[in-house]
């Protein structure tokens, strides 16, 4: 609708959709020429899993790099920032040799050292997670292997792995939820780290050999999740996961006795040849410089004990395909449309962070320069925000990022005054079930530094599905995974809401440029002992 | 109640329980002093699967014997019947080698040869479930490894893998079904033997090098069976089972080209030092030689790819734990109870059948001496039945072979006669959940075959938890999935029937000695398609 204004011209009241043209065209294309699983499955079977840095992350990197610039697409290009060290995992052989020979399931976790060949020593169930812990098993771990989890007993769930949403679920989402301002609030991740770091010193000065997890789920589920990654930072003692029943079946031996043995052949490499992590970027100009961009992205970077199927090539292989559909239709968008496929999710929302600091907004402390980690620390926490010349330019961020679920709509995020808006650019798609507007916020993935800093950034409302009951992060998320119908209902409603979001005349609402909030309760004491 | 008769005693209308001293002695023993989960944890943990006549069962077997013995049991006893080879897993490794390196999960399927050492080829994708299929592949396998499966797509579980039972639940399964005889029925275990057969020899002519197939179950769980273990039957090529992921990845990657490349290294071993598969037997005499005996009993056999938790140790445990339970109690029941742990059951209900031929009654056809597999072939449907001379001694037999759930009461399979008796029996136990008795058949496990001489063989209702969804022969199945509460109830309902039915006057209503049974649907016409 690009003559709009011509008094004879139904205008939308809400703001300009993309031409109904542009719509249809975008559906053939999605539909009846997708290459979305095509996409997704070189990503997944193909490239393997993409550990952040990692030299797997590097081929894919170029892989992504190659597609887009093969699509046509503008200014393909890499954004790097200081992460830390590569690593990657070439075998892992972990067995009982006693009381009877047994292959377990193992993963080494994410950035551990290797064990240097097949270390065999006598386990002892040692379940540490708080520094006070340490004190009962000092004198004790000389020698030994070290489960550090409390074994507990096996799961019985009792709801449904794989599921779609109704109407009540819709209901629940819509409730706004006041903002809440906690200055005491320091993230898990970082708990985390520093925890791994404190463990490993104690295990390594009490001359312990390794260490074991249990897998969080069961059904011989392995994840190995590791957040220990900084030059300089890494652990001194190899650490692998178990899966949970073999684990615990471990746990029980050594309550029965004797302590069963077990060896350990943990192989993996470390590269620290680039320690920067890269996030992959490429436009479709827009017609007018000053109108600034719209955005969609996803995380490239996986974990290692799948092939990052379901989290999160199936984000990556949708905004691929938007992207895809967009540049095969020729559009030629008001607004530049970009597409970012982030790094360093999984440590910590790393990619995207790095982004709005050198483009959008920042905050005070370690920004520029230093790792990753050191910028994370604390962020939203800190004030003022200072705007950066690009900060207005960002008119739109979609996030995909909750598996392989169809798009049921978007997450409002607490920002009503753009529920119309976004309702109007969904009404194309609401019959393909991606309607839904809900007030509800969401955390966890790359929309949330850019929310932090008042840019209007959204993630969609997807279909569950397996993915939390089953495929995240774990080594069962696989392409298989992956729903063809979900996927290209998605890309085509992620194109569909670019197109519009780059052409409308009205732009999202946003709110004022954050500063200091308010304490939400400030006659509340705080209790001595949290 | 031994003194039954005098006027003034009230005696149930349905026939004499158990003194009801006896049963909270019963239910002091089975709670506050149980051994039910030591003994399986000693099962699973300890002793690990057993697979029918491997070396592990030989050890598996010695410990039960010294179990029962040391309890003070009388008679115990193996009771042999010719099987087949023995067989044992090793070590088992296969990995993708190209496009990309890539450790798969795998377990050797029962009873094929080694690799002897790794072989390293190309795979093909040549799906064969006929021997019709075979045509197609013809010239196309040498020096190939052969995918037989028809790769799927990932399931999508929409109900709850763990499960208890509820009202309707109760209903359903109380609905009289009547008995119908189809004279064209063969065993899909024959079937099974027969084709595996068939595909190795086409295999071998071929000139392929390995075979390999899919799970039938998502999440990385493997299951392993197979069922040619016969003396000069067993399969001339190695075959391996992958989880579902990691086979369809290599299908779809032979379906977008080249071809990967798959490691095996299938390290296994026969034993022939014997050939026959044991069951244990261990009595507590009756007081009265004429009176016959009662029989509990449970598969003690397993696969392999897990510990035989659910699949069998469960039944197995609670077996043992009644004989415990009543040996230490020193009842001295009317009739003998009778404590079996069969073998066999996964490859046939072997055990329980080399039982009823040697014991309960014959059919014509190849009986003693035969393997048995030969024994098996067709065993239902052969006619006449010839009483042995024990037929009439055994009154009662009681299976459990339905996973780790809770007692919830007992099938009638049909006996409707036998309901008020039972029904009286279990009375105790109602409020322990265990109260209910349902006219359906069940099948598949140890009590069909004397059910199908005539002789009263129940199995109990079961909570099914996790058993179908996800233990039942899997991997995953190990002592996590055992729940406490629910096998010591199952101890003491078991053990408060054994007595029951051991001291009652009325003992259960029998049906006629089986004679060949009249068409179900005389005027039907055979459709020459199926």
């Amino acid at each position: 609708m690009a003559m709009a204004g011509a008094a004879f011209v139904a205008v939308p009241a809400a703001g300009q959709k993309a031409d109904d043209a542009d719509t249809n065209a975008i559906i053939d294309q999605g539909f009846n020429h997708s290459q979305v699983m095509r996409i997704a499955q070189e990503m997944t079977d193909g490239l393997g899993p993409r550990l952040t840095n990692s030299p797997a992350m590097r081929r894919a990197e170029q892989w992504a790099i190659d597609r887009f610039a093969g699509w046509g697409l503008a200014n393909v290009r890499r954004e790097g920032f200081e992460f830390g060290r590569g690593w990657e995992i070439l075998s892992v052989d972990v067995r009982m040799t006693a009381p009877r020979p047994l292959a377990l399931t193992a993963i080494p976790i994410a950035w551990t050292p290797s064990t240097g060949g097949a270390i065999t020593a006598p386990i002892v169930v040692a379940p540490m997670s708080k520094e006070e812990h340490f004190a009962e098993w000092k004198g004790k771990l000389a020698g030994k292997i070290v489960l550090v989890t409390l074994p507990g007993t096996g799961d019985e769930p009792e709801k449904a792995p794989f599921r779609r949403l109704g109407g009540e679920d819709f209901e629940k989402l819509d409730a706004y939820r006041q903002p809440k301002y906690d200055p005491d609030a320091i993230n898990k991740r970082l708990e985390r780290v520093s925890f791994a770091e404190k463990l490993d010193a104690f295990l390594k000065a009490e001359g312990a050999v390794a260490w074991v997890r249990q897998s969080y789920r069961d059904g011989k589920l392995v994840h190995g999740e590791g957040y220990n990654y900084r030059v300089g930072h890494t652990l001194s003692l190899p650490g692998v996961e178990l899966a949970a029943e073999d684990y615990r079946r471990l746990a029980r031996l050594a309550k029965s006795g004797p302590a069963p043995q077990l060896s350990i052949d943990s192989n993996v490499r470390f590269d620290d040849s680039d320690t920067k992590a890269y996030n992959i970027i490429a436009d479709i100009p827009g017609s007018d410089p000053k109108a600034g961009y719209v955005m969609a992205g996803a995380h490239f970077d996986s974990w290692v004990a799948g092939d990052g199927a379901t989290d999160n090539a199936a984000g990556s292989a949708v905004v691929m395909e938007a992207a895809r559909i967009l540049k095969t239709l020729g559009v030629r968008p008001k607004r530049t449309i970009r597409f970012v496929l982030w790094t360093g999710e999984e440590q910590g929302l790393l990619g995207s962070l790095a982004y709005v600091d050198k483009h959008l907004a920042t905050r005070p402390g370690p920004t520029e320069g230093e790792d990753g980690n050191a910028l994370y620390y604390g962020w939203p926490n800190r004030y003022p925000v200072t705007p950066r010349p690009g900060y207005g330019d960002l008119k739109a961020y979609f996030n995909m990022d909750n598996g392989s679920g169809k798009l049921r709509g978007v997450y409002a995020e607490g920002n009503v005054a753009a529920v119309p808006l976004l309702q109007a650019w969904l009404a194309p798609f609401a019959s393909m079930g991606a309607g839904k507007v809900v007030a509800a916020p969401t955390g966890g993935t790359d929309h949330v530094y850019m929310q932090s800093v008042g840019v209007p950034g959204f993630q969609f409302i997807q279909d569950p599905l397996d993915y939390g009951s089953r495929t995240h992060h774990s080594s069962a998320d696989t392409f298989d995974h992956l729903k063809a119908d979900d996927l290209r209902q998605a890309s085509v409603v992620m194109a569909g809401m670019l197109l519009a979001s780059a052409n409308s005349d009205k732009t999202l609402p946003r709110f004022p440029v954050p500063s200091q909030p308010a304490p939400y309760d400030p006659f509340q004491y705080k209790d001595p002992d949290q």
